[in-house]
Order: C-alpha cells, then sequence, then structure tokens
C-alpha cells in the first residue's frame, strides 16, 4: 500500500498561542499515463488504485468502453505510470490528435496547466512581506465576507490578493484554478506588484496553485483548507510561506513561519 | 454584469418532508480563449471578469509576462470567448505545439477532459433504481465514515459507487475528477454494471462529473455539496436525478425527483 499521508513538523497557532506540533497532510504525486506505448497525460492524485484511475480516465475520455479491448495494464517498476496497451490500435494516433490538439483549431480540448510542465524560478526574496497572525484571521474573514455568489449558493471558490490590512482584489469561479488565474490577470490589468501581497484562498492549496503563486513571486499564501505534501515541498525550497486551516482564531503554518509575526 | 445566479425549482426533503422551492445555483458557462486568432482553450466558468480570467491563464501558463506584450483583449459580442492578441507573435505557433500536444510525447502537458468534447449519449433510461430519502441518507454518513484520508489530513475529495442498500467501491483523491475516475475504473475491473448504481461524491456536481455519469449511464447522482446551472439542465435533459446538499436529515432534488420515493 503505498503511503496517502505523511507527518510534517509545522507550526500551529491558537488563540495567539504557538506550538509546533506533527500534522498528518496528504500525498499529492504525479501518475503518468502510457497509451500503446505513447505517453498520454500526467495526472497529480492521491497515489493509491492507480490502475483503475488509469483505466477509469481513459474511460471518462471516451478512448475505452469496456475491459475486453485492453491488452495490459502495467504499474512501472518506480510506481510513477500505469501503461495501458489496447488491443485494436487502429486510429488511435488520429483520435488523440483530433481530441487532444489544441493548435488544430478542432476546439475541442481543454487544457489545463501542469505542476511538472512549470519549472519552478528562483526563491521568492526575503523581505516583501510581515504579517501578525491577527491580520492573517482579519485577511480570512473579509474573504468570507466577500463571497456573495458562495452565500447564495454554495457552489464556488473564492480567492483574493491582499496587503495586510485588506483585500485589494477578490474574485469568485466554480474553479479554484479560475479563481486564481482571474486575480492574477486582474493585478495585471490593474498593474498591481505581487512581491509583497498575500493570496487568500477558501479552497485546498494543490500544487499547481502554490507553482501559479512562485512563478509570480507571491510569498505568503493563506487558505481555509487543506495543502498537500507536494505543495509544502514546493513552498519550502521556493521560501513562500504557506499558512492553512485559518479557521476562528487558529491556523496552521506549514512553511517558512518568520513571516508571521506573533 | 453577467448573471452569476439563476433560480431553479427543486425539491428540498428535509425529516421527510418533501416541499418544492425556488434555489439559487451557481451558473456555470464556458469561456473560449482565443490567442493570435487561434482558438487555444474553452475554460468552464464563473462568467464574470472574463478578460481578467484569459489574461490570467495566459501569465499562469507562461504565455505572457507582463500586460506590455498585449496588443489587445476583445470579448466576443456573445460573451463567449475572449480574444487575446499580443504583440510579439514569433515562435507562438511553436511554443504552443512544445507546450500542449499531447502526442508531441514531451509530456508536459496535463490535459483535462472537457464536458464541451463530450456528445451527450442517450437520456439514461427509466427503471435502473428506485431509492428512498433515508437510504441516501444513509448512503452519504457512509461515504464520510469511509473517508480516511479526510478524516485525517481534511485535504481530499471521496466519492463511492453503491447500489441502494450499501457502498461497493470507495475512493479518494486529492481531486474531484480523480476519485471518480478511480470509480469508474474499478467498476470495469470487477465488471459492475453501472445503469442500477448511485454514484455519491463529497465534492461539487460541475457538469463535467455530470457528463461522466451520463456516458456510463448512472442514473443517479448525490453529492454533499452544490451543483451548477449547466449540470442541472444536462440532468434535466439526460434523465438523471441529481440530489445535492446531503447533510443531516435534508437533502435538495434538483432533477427528476421520481426516482426518489418518500
Amino acid at each position: 500500500m503505498p503511503q496517502l499521508t505523511m507527518k510534517k513538523e509545522i507550526n500551529v497557532i491558537r488563540d495567539g498561542e504557538r506550538s509546533a506540533v506533527g500534522d498528518e497532510v496528504v500525498v499529492e504525486a504525479p501518475l503518468t499515463i502510457y497509451l500503446n506505448g505513447q505517453e498520454l497525460v500526467t495526472l497529480l492524485c492521491t497515489p493509491d488504485k492507480k490502475e483503475s484511475l488509469a483505466l477509469g480516465f481513459l474511460r471518462s475520455g471516451g478512448l475505452l468502453s469496456s475491459l475486453d479491448e485492453v491488452a495490459g495494464v502495467r504499474m512501472s517498476e518506480d510506481g510513477n505510470a500505469v501503461e495501458v496497451t489496447l488491443k485494436n490500435k487502429s486510429n488511435l494516433v488520429e483520435q488523440l490528435y483530433g481530441k487532444y490538439t489544441i493548435t488544430s483549431g478542432g476546439g475541442k480540448g481543454v487544457v489545463f496547466f501542469s505542476a511538472l510542465d512549470v519549472v519552478p524560478g528562483p526563491p521568492v526574496p526575503e523581505g516583501g512581506i510581515s504579517i501578525t497572525a491577527e491580520e492573517i484571521c482579519s485577511l480570512m474573514s473579509s474573504l468570507q465576507e466577500s463571497a456573495a455568489i458562495f452565500k447564495a449558493t454554495g457552489g464556488v471558490h473564492s480567492a483574493a490578493l491582499a496587503d495586510t490590512r485588506k483585500i485589494i482584489i477578490f474574485c469568485e469561479d466554480i474553479g479554484r484554478h479560475n479563481a486564481v488565474d482571474k486575480i492574477i490577470g486582474q493585478s495585471l490589468l490593474q498593474g498591481i506588484p505581487l512581491h509583497d501581497k498575500v493570496l487568500v484562498c477558501s479552497g485546498r492549496l494543490g500544487s499547481e496553485i502554490l507553482l501559479k503563486a512562485a512563478k509570480l513571486q507571491l510569498p505568503l499564501l493563506i487558505s481555509r483548507a487543506a495543502p498537500t505534501t507536494l505543495s509544502i515541498e514546493l513552498a519550502e525550497s521556493l521560501n513562500i510561506t504557506l499558512v492553512g486551516f485559518v479557521r476562528d482564531r487558529r491556523m496552521n503554518i506549514y512553511t517558512h513561519p518568520h513571516r508571521v509575526k506573533k
């Protein structure tokens, strides 16, 4: 059984009291799916049931419809890839081109950017921002107060760009990534520098959102929800302060706690 | 200002009492981004701040780094597309091929399947399943009891395939889609028919998950969380019963309530 959670040393702040504790974090890992010897896609996932995930991904995408079509399913030795071989290989490449090639103008594919696609830039420089635990709690409250669509429907994520005092840009979207991309686009439009700002999120902090922040040299990410192991490791090496589970008067600081003053 | 929520007529069951009420649902809409006249991607999103979303998506993906590089941003008349033109067009096609073409073997892209990529099949046939409100609540409790990684970390979604009585397959993943794809793959591996089963989800029911279920002819989807307008409309036309916000002893039935017996 692969390891699905991992203990990380974190700082917990509760009612102003800071303590160092071990905390279980969900493991996030890449899984590459090969189809008939061709690399098809790399998913970021919880690393169990990998053969099921590969088959289900192909089934969902209409690339196979029953197990009868499958000649073999093989896991790589390192466990990071699953190779699926189909009995009937005719037209597959053509199908793939038709389905996934963005530049063909067919308008059929949706592409998200992979965490693995990003070569992380240099670490975020020191300085930039220094914030108190109280300010973090207050920004999270502001995020929740601003969340009009969420209040009406319960169906969206929200994200905000803030300085230590207040929210500067607020966005909501059904997609976590869209909400962050809206923030990024709007800060471009308004010419707002990001190196001294906070990204405030309602949703989970996966590696992809972390890498978006790193590219923009954002020094501080805070969220009501959980990070993953991969996002913690990236934040560690990129000098980003990652704060999760900001709720009521408590929070977990996963990396670089020095930016959070008592 | 585009409409971001929409009133839908739904059935609410609370402590066994059923009533018809109007409920606000979040709007989900496609937005196609064109870059230098070429169709790049279609995102499903909350339809506001579309220019920001387009620019942020390009910025996140490394296709532009400052507003100085942008010659123009234009919204289509119907509001369903944003066209971004860059000043420097050199190498762009090559970059795009390098970045997004899956079959190039570069292994750099992550592709998700688009709701818009799916031609919905025939509606799910009648029959299949009939369930009581109590059984729905009990399945949701089982899902939460099974959620071991969630309990440890708070960082994952869970999904299950069930009959009216019990969970048959249970999966957890950091990605909502992955959790459902694991279910689909495992049901393929075990040869479990789906036309008389329930898909139980912890996360939101967006159109993409709905279309996955439709392809498999699953008649009933239940979730602790919210659906979107697009998923309700698809469920309506595909004869799928969509039940959301299953919490404590209440739930919202959005479509085809006849499969839920008193």
